[in-house]
């Protein structure tokens, strides 16, 4: 790898974080669950096939429109068990503080916490806390790790992904970090705009009682819709094509994005997620989403063209061109969650 | 609580990390699993007994004699799962970087957290990384969760522990605190001291080989063997006796301790447990344990007396005296792990 320290863009989920992970990690902790590249990786024990996932939070500020680094931490987790296919059981939960850290603040994240996981169908089973030094973290960061079953025959990974797929999308996208810039920028209330962050177990379930054969799905977080579709192309060397029109963006979300210069693309969402389905599942895939609470909006936005020499993603433009898409290489909004 | 801003002793797995788990996480998460204050969280899916376990790691400096940040993520979860009886079996690793970390450590500490995998026969198959702006974060943090199948059938905890119970110790305490020390204060060299930072699962399943009905077990990691045997006197309301002579102390340990004015009690360990037994096994046990290279110094060093209204632990001084030994109130040593 050409970079000899840490960037930013290491971390924002695009082609840096890509390189990081398939350049370093991977080789050094190679092993077939990991290669998988998942938002969790699945295992079995017993006749029983579970899923185990982590993320780390970071989010600033910790208190925004439509959420809390808490929440966002429970939600996180569990989303990303229910990407694999998996009922969320329980969670774990490491918190690094800051000396200083005000403890008011301490017991409302905990409190949402709390909330989210009853919310979520979870639980918090074991912690640990760390505090370090004035000056050593900025605040709070939270760690939660996550174990789920998976109750479904069917293997929802890149890997199932078939060429003729359709490719669906639960609903607007960018909310979450179009609410999180316009709090950093000043533009909070006017755009009265709402983190969309969001457990997605229940949605889940609706889609796979709807369609048991799905072949993935995935939460559009870090990097957005974009980076999670160009990476899942690269990854199975299909060529994805998707049209801009049909993707549901709120108009505040444009209003920040022309004011910020940012693509809706590429911004992260908390509470979507992306199906990829049969083509004559796709009907009644997002019927079944468009009749539960976090998939109202949901559409088809694309499909599945074939294999490729490489894998790539296609957009359609709204002005009636087409343009690749690569993993964004910039960082477009550091320490989103 | 008293405090109104989180204290560095907060973090010190003394008095104030107890009332902060006590008085704010278990009131909001409260559940049966949690309840137990455990290192790790026992639950039961279809038959099968599992353990899942949680740890962040801020040691400072990331690289010390005897081990460093990644090796001690991987020993310090799965001996955690070890304390429950369970064997170890898949980790998560979530990394918190700083901007302008040097790739190169990064990849010594993946290096090492492979390694120290390997000899501890967990695979890490599941991660997550995150970046902070220079000066969000100091350096480097980890966070590692990992689940472990539990196959005893007894109940190995603090709720087992009976009077007449006694207490083994697997061998010097101190190390990893006095060796972290001694770099910090530019004692390094001269002591040669090195962190006892090892995993555990080997010598708990010699000590469950030769005796299946052991009672509790614990790694004195934060605040040491004084503070983990105090707090399990508070937990099970029994009067807990040892004696400070047959404790195992190196003399370089004791040499660092005189300087700076420390108790080798109150010295964190990662390379060391604590067990209860019945008084009938108490010899096999530790016999079992002088055969094993992680229990070469085990010693019996006291018993259970029995209950009595406020659990306490009892210390018998090398001078003859006795003292009650509470748990430590102030920090002795941040960032220890």
């Amino acid at each position: 790898m050409k970079y000899d320290k840490i960037l930013l863009e290491h971390g924002g989920g695009g082609l840096l974080s890509h390189e990081l992970v398939t350049g370093k990690f991977l080789p050094l902790f190679r092993n077939e669950w990991l290669e998988r590249l998942e938002d969790g990786a699945v295992f079995e024990i017993g006749g029983t096939r579970f899923c185990l996932s982590t993320d780390s939070y970071v989010v600033q500020p910790l208190f925004f429109p439509g959420g809390d680094i808490g929440s966002l931490a429970v939600h996180g987790t569990v989303n990303d068990i229910a990407m694999c296919g998996g009922d969320p059981l329980f969670l774990c939960a490491g918190f690094i503080l800051e000396e200083g850290f005000p403890m008011a603040d301490l017991e409302r994240i905990i409190r949402s916490m709390s909330e989210a996981a009853d919310l979520s169908g979870v639980r918090i089973i074991t912690g640990d806390t760390k505090v370090v030094a004035r000056g050593s973290a900025d605040g709070l960061f939270i760690n939660t790790a996550g174990i789920g079953i998976i109750r479904y025959v069917h293997s929802i990974s890149v890997a199932s992904i078939r060429e003729g797929d359709v490719v669906i999308v639960s609903g607007t996208i960018g909310d979450h970090a179009a609410a999180i810039m316009s709090i950093r920028e000043g533009l909070g209330l006017e755009t009265g705009l709402l983190s969309d962050s969001a457990p997605l177990g229940g949605l889940v379930k609706a889609i796979l009682d709807a369609s048991p054969h799905i072949h993935c799905m995935r939460d559009p977080t870090r990097g957005g819709l974009g980076a999670i579709l160009a990476e899942i192309a690269q990854q199975s060397g299909l060529e994805i094509i998707i049209d801009e029109r049909p993707i549901p963006v709120r108009d505040a979300v444009k209003g920040v994005c022309e004011i910020l210069g940012l693509d809706p693309l590429f911004l992260a969402n908390e509470g979507k997620l992306v199906v990829f389905c049969p083509e004559g599942e796709g009907g009644r895939v997002l019927t079944a989403m468009q009749n539960h609470a976090y998939g109202r909006d949901a559409a088809i936005i694309g499909k599945v063209q074939g294999h490729v020499t490489r894998g790539r993603l296609v957009v359609n433009t709204m002005i009636g061109g087409s343009r690749e898409v690569d993993l964004p290489t910039g960082e477009l909004v550091p320490r989103i969650c």
